[in-house]
């Protein structure tokens, strides 16, 4: 198959590259919601708003305008609003995991206490979805208010089946359509939506965001199992202490016997021994970590054929480079 | 002043008893909730959606729109709205206070963990602002999502000024008035919207909510200090050991003299000795209780002013109603 055997990028430029101005403009505007807040929630939002993001979800929305007809300021817009929801997610994430730094600085919950970051996460929400008001449109507003909806439930989901070793496949992969899926979706939809362009077209750029966005959290999952610490700058093998399967892990479990579920059940759910490079070994010698990598390759060349609606441009081309970025990135995983 | 003399409610019919058929709707509205959200996530959202609630919201949405030209599906949807909203905002309360129970059953922090809690929250937050996208209007979404971000600032405002003595009374105002007032005051306002009354109806009947949201929290806070457990049925004299200063607390720091003041402050800020009864005591032999009350019933009197816009009608009795039965439960709570 095409899509897992090329996986060299055909550029080395990195695909957000081409909208570096229209993001400047977005992290801009992130900073400057602070001053739709009281002034004495406003250092708290401040504090949230000057972290620094990868702001994924805005350069797809920015990337898919202007692959749609040009981008507009619409278009930043939307990629704000969704990256709010995102950093409100994030907000609440850390006080879940009870985790003290996130991109190398305190988190709301380290700096604040969980009540406080409760609050924070709630109001960056809350104003996310009254910005969405701003576009005078119902169907936005609604897409925007589902969005947000799959977020949290996918979280949800997540949350409660951890250490629950029943959860199939298709189980996994909803919840990562919804809790990733869901707003790089919106992002690429909602894009498509803003330009006017064909119901077919904006399907399709749907589709391709919601495919992304689920290869993308594989690659997470991957990288919590196989990565090194010092590379990617954050802390690792964290997912299987917390009771969290990933792809590789569900694989393994799918193709094991009544004796080797037993040990991994055991391993994973009293997690005793969780020896995890041995796991991780094993989880490789099975070819469990190489079926999950093959797995997101496969929805990326999915994803490529979903653009094949849109017109050449170079938006259009950053679109398909993200995807042999991304696969790049988790060929790195392949040991 | 009539506002303060006049005390006696005017019947003994609870005023809410007009709507009992709609809030029974309602309510069965609330349970039928859960449907709208994933399986898996189903349980967590019924268990909180199967709670009992005074309903006050959609009391308020529902008599207003019958004040104002007669009760509509839309009345109570909006009513749905506001309160899964406010039920949100219970759901995160209960993890920053790490409450156990909420009227007689487990919160949903006691039953799962804040983790869990957080998300389900969130989830209920969401949907309730996707709900709004029903009604194809937006103005209402705009509306809702606005009073969404100001409860959540009015949280953490207040949560971030406990033990704060500088804390004026206008910025204690400015917090009941977001917490409470913002989602009292929609309920009243947007039924108004809806009926397709006047602008200076909808302003009258907001400005009505907004007070009697203020009004209502004044009594929450004084009953905390001088209400019997037993008849009030939760736990009491739980703010000022949280570091929440309410307003007979705020009037008795402004009487202060120096002295008097550092005594206060050793009390509240470092908790010793905080002898209760003493300092209620002390409140209300300064008067600082009485003003407390005697603020809330001046309020209620301009609520009914509010009211004199609107055509004379069961409902808009019902309305002035509520201004007579929390004003005698005020009373009661003078010493």
């Amino acid at each position: 198959m095409a899509a897992k055997t090329s996986t060299t990028p055909r550029s080395d430029r990195f695909p957000f590259e081409l909208v570096r101005p229209e993001l400047e403009r977005v992290e801009a505007s992130i900073r400057d919601q602070v001053r739709a807040f009281d002034s004495a929630v406003e250092p708290y939002v401040s504090y949230v708003c000057n972290t620094s993001g990868k702001r994924i979800r805005p350069a797809l929305s920015i990337l898919s305008g202007g692959a749609t007809g040009g981008v507009t300021d619409d278009h930043l817009k939307v990629g704000v609003i969704l990256e709010l929801i995102h950093m409100a997610t994030l907000v609440h994430d850390d006080i879940i995991d009870g985790a003290s730094t996130r991109r190398m600085v305190p988190t709301a919950n380290a700096k604040w206490g969980a009540g406080l970051s409760v609050l924070l996460g709630d109001a960056l929400f809350s104003h996310a979805l009254s910005l969405a008001t701003d576009f005078n449109s119902i169907d936005i507003c609604r897409k925007v208010g589902q969005a947000a909806r799959e977020v949290c439930q996918g979280e949800i989901i997540q949350t409660q089946r951890r250490f629950d070793l029943t959860l199939t496949k298709a189980e996994y992969f909803r919840v990562l359509e919804m809790k990733t899926g869901a707003l790089f979706a919106s992002a690429t939809g909602l894009a498509a939506h803003l330009s006017g362009a064909s119901a077919d077209t904006e399907q399709r750029l749907f589709n391709y965001g919601m495919k992304l966005g689920t290869a993308y959290q594989i690659y997470d999952d991957c990288l919590d199992l196989v990565g090194s610490e010092d590379v990617v700058g954050k802390t690792l093998r964290t997912d299987l202490e917390k009771g969290k399967l990933t792809l590789p892990i569900l694989n393994l479990l799918e193709t094991s016997n009544e004796a080797q579920r037993s040990k991994l059940t055991k391993r994973i759910v009293n997690q005793e021994p969780l020896d995890l490079p041995v796991l991780v070994g094993i989880a490789e010698y099975e070819g469990a970590l190489e079926s999950a990598l093959d797995t997101a390759q496969e929805m990326l060349g999915s994803c490529r054929e979903d653009l094949s609606v849109l017109a050449p441009s170079d938006h259009a081309d950053a679109l398909e480079q993200i995807t042999w970025f991304l696969g790049a990135l988790l060929e790195k995983c392949r040991r």
